[in-house]
Order: structure tokens, then C-alpha cells, then sequence
């Protein structure tokens, strides 16, 4: 067992998990506190390689699972399928996170932080100034990362008041273009051309469950809904067999336009007309276009839950 | 559906869960911010009605269940079961808690504050200084009310930095001797005489839960354990019919001794053994004496979670 006290977000990490999980290494290290180290559960994504890249950073040690007993704080997730094997029996010190709680439970008090934000180093920042940390430039692009990522430069409506101006602060601490930037960054994980369809379905997949039916939302960014779509056939074989071994009702995978706004689904499974419920659209080859939809959080996932 | 906020704590409502509320909705309106009401959802106890004479305050409204999406805020607690009775379809604006996590999802974020604190109202004071909020009198000896019950006058193990100096602070601004008034604030709620057994074992029990199994443990204060033993025989009987009304495999009473700060127990139904092992103590007359051992949170629950 570890003594330190492990550090990370969520199942197939995004820049949030994994920026945020780095920033509070930092942090802590700077400050004296507990001895934290950040970890990851799966493969970084290109945009957060972007990232890490831009800062000269390590990508963080991979874990599989952790032993009863090892401290951990988890961000940007609280539901314990979307977290590290063994969890159940650690002892979570601390969460922060901008999610739904549910699937979750402790036996003793813990520091919980959740805020109805658009980016968990949104509350990060907050928490930092009020404990007066001085904030140095990595830790900056860190979260200011982090917030472009996950508001899709402050377009999603996720965004909240609290994301632009903890942005702002950070762009400014950070002193650099923060459009110019951003675009860069986000760019850079629309780059899908590298991955085998088992691997698209995965990056940024949610495992979720309601009255012990189990489904999964995906998302990917692009700038061409249409490339994408070209692999339509293999994305869907790779899907069903996702349904089969993982015993899933529902296999939604959000392709997201990040320039236009929108998303085309494909939504496979026994309970895929929940999806023609919850946004009121006949699937045509498996797929519907929602248009004005970009976020998994506020619009895909409460459409579907209610409905499943 | 009431277009205000509810605001209440757990059943069987304590001086924390009752004054917290107070507060909140005082200060809300002081600071022109959402319509808060607080509300009860049980009986208040002498303690708290202490508190309230004090202060020239009315109990607040008892309310036995909320309507689908009624806007409500929960204090002192989030377990479901030891919530208001409609709580699955409510619409959960914030939880401020000290207690573990269990039993408790929502559809959408919130505003989620747990701190492993000595109770909640040393968290409420915390984010209330952090917003810059004056605090007046009455509220300030509200919330300095419901940390000297929380903590036994900061006897408790519960009681942590944080605690001392938010009473410290509310001390100041109430300009009275704390330990004076604690006292008779205290000495108050072990007039037990009034009550029923069925009265006697509700009147701070929670409801608990684990894999299935349903186990109640409740707890009284007093100056003279001897005294609640005389009733020894009819408090077994109200425990029983409990026992059969609700299901429960364990009800485990707790007779607390403020003065010096030891607890003796009553474990009755068909796990009463895991309280042998919880505490490496045999069972004589249904009885054991815990020394030292004044919290639930800390000292009772969490020993019998682990051996139920």
C-alpha cells in the first residue's frame, strides 16, 4: 500500500481529470501538504498530450487498481464504475467534482466539494485562492486547460460565470493568448486518424447504470462530423461487442462538431429507441444529428436517464 | 409545490439539524439571496426548545413529505432514508453535511459541502465568513448552539480545530459565556422524564442501512444513566415492536452521560451479537458500558458498520 495519497480523475481521463490531478500535485507539493501524487486509470487523450507536451510534462504513472486501505482523493468522478478497481475498500479523503452524484458511498465524513460548474479546476482555482496559494505559471496552463477543454472554450452550455472568470485569472497568471491557445489545444484532439474503432469507442466513454440497467455514453471531438462517419460499420461492430461483453442496455457514441456545435449519435442496443424519447428524433442507419448539442453532462445524459 | 426552498435537516431532528436551518434562512434573507424556509421533519427536542426560548424563536414548520421537483436544501445529513419522505423526486439544491456519504444520488450537480467537521454548523459559518455575510446575534447563537450540542460543549471526538474556533468566534459575537449557557443548553435536554419509552428511543434515532439490512441506533443524553435504567423493561419493549415494525436486525440505544462522558447500550434483535464484537464487550442484561465513548458518528456507527 502506497503511504502517499493518490491523486486522480475519472476512468478513459480527459484534460480534466488528468490536468486537474496534476495541478493539485503541484499545489500541495509547493505548500507542504500531505504528500499527494497524481495517477491515471487510462490512456491520455491527443488533446491532453497537447498539453503535457506545450509544458514539458510527464505523463502520469498508470493504475490499475488500489489495495484496502490507500488514501486517495478522487476529481472530476464520485460514481465508484467510473473509478480505480478496489475503491470500495480505500479510504477517500477528498472529492472534488462537477457531476451527479450517485453510485457512491463512504463509511466515515470526507471533504467533498462539488459544484454545479463546467470543470472541476474550476473549483480547484477557487479553493486555491481562498487558502491564498500563490499560483505559478504551470499550474495555470494546467487548469486553464482543463476549462477550455471542458467548456469547449466557454462555448458549451455548461459554462458557468465561475469557468470565465477563473479563466481569465488563469490567462492572465499564465500570460498567453487564451483563444489562440485553446484552438490549438483542442485541435489537437480532434486528430482520430491514429485509433482502431475498439479505441474511439473508448476514449471518452461513461459507464453508467439506473435501476441495474447498465449503458455507456462516448463522446469524440472533430472538426468533420462526416470523417468520422466514414467508419460508420466498423464503429458499430466495435459497439455491439461493447454490448455484448460488458451485458449493456444502451450504447450511445456522440461524434461533437467543437466548431459548429452540434453532435451526431449513434445509438445501438435492446433500449436504443430511449434515445428517440429523450430527443424526440427517429434514429435513421442507427444515427440522429442534434443539432445545438455538445455536452454529455448537461444534455445527452439527463435526456437519456430520464428515459431509460 | 412550494416555489421556496425547503430547508430542514435529518428526522428526528437534533439541535444542529434545527438551528442550522434557522440560520441559514435568516441569513439568506439578511443577504437578499434565494427564498429559503426552514422546515423541521420531526419533533423538536428540550434541548433545542431551550435554544429557541433563548432566543424568543418559533419551532419552525413540521412538513411530512415534499412534492415532485419542490427546490430543497439538506443540513446535517443526505441519506435518504434519514431524509424527508418524497426526497428520490426533489429537486436537491445543496447538501451541507459532516456525515458520510451513503444512500444519497441525484439526476443532476449540485452544491455539495461535506467536511469532516464536529458539526455542520462550523461549516455553514466557515462558507458564511467566506461570502463576507455579517452575522448577527441570534444567528451567531444559533450556530454556537448547535456546536456545543454536536460536540458536547467540544468533549466530543468529533470535535476538530475548526470547531473551537468557529465557537471562539460565535462567542464573541453573541458576547455570552458559552460554557455557562452551554451547560444549562445541555443540562436541558437530558430532562427525559416527560417522555415515553416509543418517545425515548425516536427521539435522536438514525436510521441505518447496509447491504440489505435495516439497524437503527438511537441515543439519549443524560446526567444519571442509572435513572434511564430504571426503565429498562419498558424500553426493551418499545425497542421490539421497532424491531417487528420495521424490519431491523439490529436497534442498538445509547444512554450518554455528558458529565463524564461515557455511554451505556442497549443492543436488541437478531444481530445483537455484532455489537460484541464491535466493541469487544459481552452482553449482560442486553446491556453494555462503553467507556468513553460519547459519538455515534465516530465511536458507535462506525464500529458497528464494520462487524454488521
Amino acid at each position: 500500500m502506497e503511504e502517499k495519497v493518490l491523486i486522480f480523475g475519472h476512468k478513459s481521463p480527459d484534460t480534466d481529470s488528468i490536468c486537474s490531478s496534476i495541478a493539485c500535485e503541484i499545489l500541495d507539493k509547493k505548500n507542504g501538504k500531505q504528500f499527494t501524487k497524481a495517477v491515471r486509470l487510462g490512456n491520455i487523450n491527443k488533446e491532453t498530450q497537447y498539453v503535457l507536451n506545450y509544458l514539458g510534462l510527464e505523463i502520469p504513472e498508470l493504475i490499475e487498481k488500489v489495495e484496502e486501505g490507500q488514501m486517495v482523493v478522487l476529481l472530476d468522478h464520485n460514481e465508484f464504475n467510473q473509478s480505480v478497481n478496489g475503491i470500495e475498500k480505500a479510504k477517500i479523503l477528498s472529492v472534488v467534482d462537477h457531476h451527479r452524484i450517485a453510485n457512491f458511498e463512504t463509511s466515515e465524513p470526507l471533504f467533498y466539494t462539488c459544484k454545479p460548474y463546467g470543470c472541476t479546476s474550476t473549483i480547484i482555482f477557487e479553493e486555491i485562492k481562498q487558502l491564498g496559494y500563490e499560483i505559478g505559471k504551470t499550474e495555470a496552463i494546467l487548469m486553464a486547460s482543463a476549462i477550455i477543454s471542458d467548456t469547449l472554450l466557454l462555448k458549451s452550455p455548461t459554462t458557468t460565470e465561475y469557468d470565465k472568470k477563473a479563466l481569465e485569472e488563469l490567462a492572465k497568471i499564465a500570460n498567453i493568448d487564451i483563444n489562440e491557445y485553446g484552438l490549438e489545444m483542442l485541435k489537437a484532439g480532434t486528430d482520430l486518424d491514429d485509433f482502431t474503432e475498439e479505441q474511439l469507442i473508448n476514449l471518452d466513454a461513461k459507464n453508467l447504470e439506473k435501476d441495474g440497467q447498465k449503458f455507456v455514453i462516448a463522446q469524440v471531438n472533430t472538426i468533420s462530423i462526416e470523417d468520422v462517419l466514414k467508419r460508420q460499420e466498423k464503429l458499430e461492430d466495435a459497439i455491439n461487442k461493447e454490448i455484448e461483453n460488458k451485458g449493456l442496455s444502451l450504447f450511445v457514441f456522440g461524434i461533437t462538431d467543437i466548431l459548429n456545435s452540434n453532435t451526431e449519435i449513434i445509438a445501438l442496443g435492446s433500449k436504443s429507441e430511449v434515445v428517440e424519447k429523450a430527443f424526440g428524433k427517429k434514429l435513421e442507419n442507427n444515427r440522429a444529428f442534434l443539432e445545438g448539442v455538445v455536452s454529455r453532462k448537461k444534455q445527452l445524459l439527463p435526456a437519456i436517464d430520464k428515459n431509460i
